[in-house]
C-alpha cells in the first residue's frame, strides 16, 4: 500500500484567467506530461467549462503514459475558493459563483480530488520548497495586473473559508487625493502602467518601462514607482502589526524588477515599522510553475501514504 | 491519573500594568482563592520582583487550601511574550526585557508552569467559553489606555513568536492631517480623552465623558468619537482583507459604551469593505476576569489529563 501510493502518478490543473496548465506528476517530483491551453471562457457553464477541459486533458495523459495511473488529482483557480468543501464560491475573471469544483471533478475523473486556490496553492509551493521554507509566518505577494496573496501563520496556511489573502483589496492612503483606495488600484502592474499613462497623457506603458524610466530620470515615472511602492509597504506593515509578519515573498510579473523594487520595499516599510520586528523581504524562488507544483503536492496529500505521514501541510 | 488530574487545582495570575490577580481555580472552574495585589515596579529587577510576589501568593494558597494543593501553574503579563520560550520580551511599563518567566517560576513553585501574553490568554479565554465561541476566525480586540490585540485564524490562536497582535501599532489615516499615525493614537480610550482635552482646551475629560458630550451635541466631541470609530474600523478592515475576519469581540473600557460604540463601528466597516464579508462585531463577554480564566485553562492544559484530551486550544 504504501508503496503502491509512493509510485503514484498525481494530476495537477492550475486554472488562471488566460492559461490552464496541466501536469502528469510522479512520486519525485517529476513533470512527465505538461499541457498548456488557453483558459476556456463560456458565461453560460463557466465551471463546466473547466471540466470539461481537465476531463480532455486527464485523457490524454492517461492515453499517452499508460505507466503512470494518475491516483490523485488538484485543481486550483483564482477568486475566492473555499478549499475545505471543494466550492469556487466566486470568479470575477472567469465568470462562476458556488461552483463544486471538486464533488464535480471526482465524479468525472473517477479519482479523489483536491480544490485549491492558485496563489495560495503557489503559496505554499513556496513555503515548502521555495523562498520561505525557513520560515514560519510569512506573506507571499503576488503581483501581476491584479495583487494576490497567500498568509502562513505559524507554519498553517491561514484559509478562513477562502477570505485570507484579499490583500489586493485591503486599503491604502490614496496617493492621488485624500482618503484612501485599494492596494491593487496603486501598488499593482497593472496600476502601475495604467497610472503613468493616464498622467502622462502617453500610450499604454508596461510597469518595466515606468521603472526604466523613472531610473532614466523621467520624475513622474518615478513618483508612480514610489507611490507603487510606499503602498506595497503600507500593507505590509499592516500585515506585521496584526500576523507578526517575519518573511515576506513576493511574485508575480512586478517581481522581475528583483531588487529594483524589493530595496525601495525593505527601506519604506522600515519607515513605516515602530519597535516590531522587520520581516526578511525576498523574491519567489519557483516561478511560473509554482501553481502546479502547489497543486500535484495537494493532490499528494490524498494519498494513503501521504496521509500516513505528517506534516504535509496541506490542511489540519 | 485522570482522576488526579481531573481533581487538580491550579494557580492563575494575570499580571497587569496596575494590579496582580491571582486565583486558585478548581477543575469545575470555581475561584477557590482570589487574591489582587499592586503590581510591584522594581526598575532594577523587574521581572523578579514579580515572581517574589507569586511566589508569596502561592504559599497563601497554600496554607489556607491545604486540600487542594495546585499542580500547576500559569503567568501571564503584558507586552511581548514569547509563550513557546516563556520569556516575556519586552514591557514598556513594567520594565523587562528577555525575562525567562516560565523557567524561573517553574523553579520556584515546583510546578510546570505556562507563561503567556495577558491580552492573548484573555482572547483565547473569549474564544473558548466567551463571545466568540462559535467562530474560527476571530479578532479579540481591547481598548483601554492602549489597544491590545488576540488574532484566532482557522480555530487557532495566532502567536508569530508573540509579534502577533500588535494592532494599536498598526497605521491608520491621521485625522489632524495628512499621512498616518497610529490606531492606539486616535482609536483608544486614553487617545479619546487627550484629543478632546488638548482640542477643547479643557481638563483631561474621560471617553465616556466624550460620548455623554457628543450624544448631548458637542461637536467637537462627535468628531473625535467619530475619528476613533473611524480608525478602528480601518484596522478591522485590514485584519478582514488580510486574515478573512469573521468575528470581532471589542473589550476593555472603551467597550462598556456598548452599542454607542458598536453600532456605530459596524456601520463604517460596512462602508470601507467592498465584496469582502462582514464580521459580526459584539462586546467580550468575560469581563475582567477573562484573562485569570484564561491563564487557569492553560495552567490545566499542562497536566496529564488535559495533554492527553484534544482541542485544549492553547497551543498545536
Amino acid at each position: 500500500m504504501v508503496l503502491g501510493a509512493a509510485e503514484s502518478a498525481v494530476l495537477a490543473f492550475d486554472v488562471g484567467g488566460t492559461d490552464l496548465k496541466a501536469g502528469l506528476v510522479d512520486t519525485a517530483g517529476n513533470v512527465l506530461g505538461l499541457r498548456r491551453r488557453a483558459t476556456p471562457h463560456d458565461p453560460l457553464r463557466p465551471g463546466e467549462a473547466i471540466l470539461d477541459a481537465v476531463e480532455a486533458l486527464a485523457s490524454e495523459f492517461a492515453a499517452e503514459f499508460p505507466a503512470h495511473p494518475a491516483k490523485a488529482a488538484c485543481i486550483v483557480v483564482p477568486g475566492i475558493v473555499d478549499s475545505d468543501t471543494g466550492v469556487g464560491i466566486y470568479s470575477a475573471n472567469l465568470g462562476w459563483r458556488n461552483f463544486p469544483f471538486g464533488e464535480k471533478a471526482a465524479q468525472r475523473l473517477g479519482l479523489p480530488v483536491s480544490f485549491g486556490h492558485d496563489v495560495s496553492t503557489a503559496a505554499e509551493a513556496e513555503f515548502r520548497f521555495g523562498a520561505a521554507r525557513d520560515f514560519r509566518n510569512v506573506v507571499v505577494m503576488v503581483v501581476g495586473t491584479g495583487i494576490a496573496a497567500a498568509v502562513i501563520s505559524d507554519g498553517y496556511p491561514v484559509r478562513a473559508g477562502g477570505f485570507a489573502g484579499e490583500l489586493g483589496h485591503a486599503l491604502v492612503p490614496d496617493p492621488d487625493g485624500p482618503g484612501h483606495t485599494i492596494l491593487e488600484a496603486v501598488g499593482s502592474a497593472g496600476a502601475i502602467a495604467r497610472r503613468y499613462s493616464d498622467k502622462a497623457g502617453t500610450p499604454r506603458a508596461g510597469a518595466r518601462e515606468v521603472l526604466e524610466r523613472a531610473t532614466a530620470g523621467d520624475a513622474l515615472a518615478a513618483r508612480i514607482w514610489a507611490d507603487a511602492v510606499d503602498a506595497l509597504a503600507f500593507s505590509l506593515s499592516q500585515c506585521v502589526s496584526i500576523i507578526g509578519t517575519e518573511a515576506v515573498v513576493v511574485g508575480g510579473g512586478l517581481a522581475e524588477a528583483g531588487e529594483g523594487l524589493l530595496q525601495p520595499l525593505r527601506s519604506r516599510l522600515d519607515e513605516l515599522l515602530d519597535f516590531q520586528r522587520r520581516p526578511i523581504i525576498m523574491r519567489a524562488q519557483l516561478g511560473q510553475d509554482a501553481g502546479l507544483l502547489g497543486a500535484a503536492m495537494r493532490a499528494r496529500a490524498l494519498l494513503p501514504a501521504a496521509k500516513a505521514a505528517s506534516g504535509t501541510g496541506t490542511g489540519r
